[in-house]
């Protein structure tokens, strides 16, 4: 996973993912690192940022349209991913679809 | 700070700062800490986010309006704390305005 992601000129799309996890849920980290392999696989994907504390975890994945993001969320891994994310994985999150209008980058 | 911030109804906007700090440098917590405070006091805060591992930092501040981003850039301590981030905080970083259209949140 790179660490700032390098992405296009804008406008392109962010989902950002913030997390509160269960206490030890067996299984998470290998369902995490799958779901970032298979994410950085599918079309229109430019990106992801990934963060995480002890009390919270934040990752962003960049995508060029919001048709990638639709067809991202459809897929059949990403879906069971998804439900055992209701059932098992998260004590709370909020998805948020955002649309990337400006940026700006500095590098040393 | 918030762990994952309870923001109103889309559309809003997120701020995505993704950095990669300079090893070691004295006095960094103390200024990230106010600017936290002082964003939160700006009119149009909404809330945020935040989490840190060793190689990467994710902050996400969220606003009610372009305008209210726009004030808390020119705002003159938050100037003073910008340009030390360009002088010596941070060996890259990349700055995102983005406009959040959907969120979905989950809370067990």
């Amino acid at each position: 996973m790179n660490q700032v992601s390098k992405t296009p000129a804008p406008p392109y799309y962010a989902v950002i993912f913030t997390s509160v996890r269960m206490p030890s849920v067996d299984g998470y980290a290998v369902m995490a690192q799958r779901m970032a392999k298979l994410s950085s696989q599918q079309e229109g994907f430019l990106g992801m940022e990934h963060a995480d504390n002890d009390d919270v975890s934040i990752t962003i994945c960049y995508w060029d349209t919001t048709d990638a993001i639709a067809k991202w969320k459809q897929n059949v891994e990403h879906r069971a991913a998804q439900a055992g994310g209701y059932e098992k994985w998260y004590k709370s999150f909020t998805v948020r679809i955002c649309k990337v209008e400006r940026d700006n980058t500095f590098e040393r």
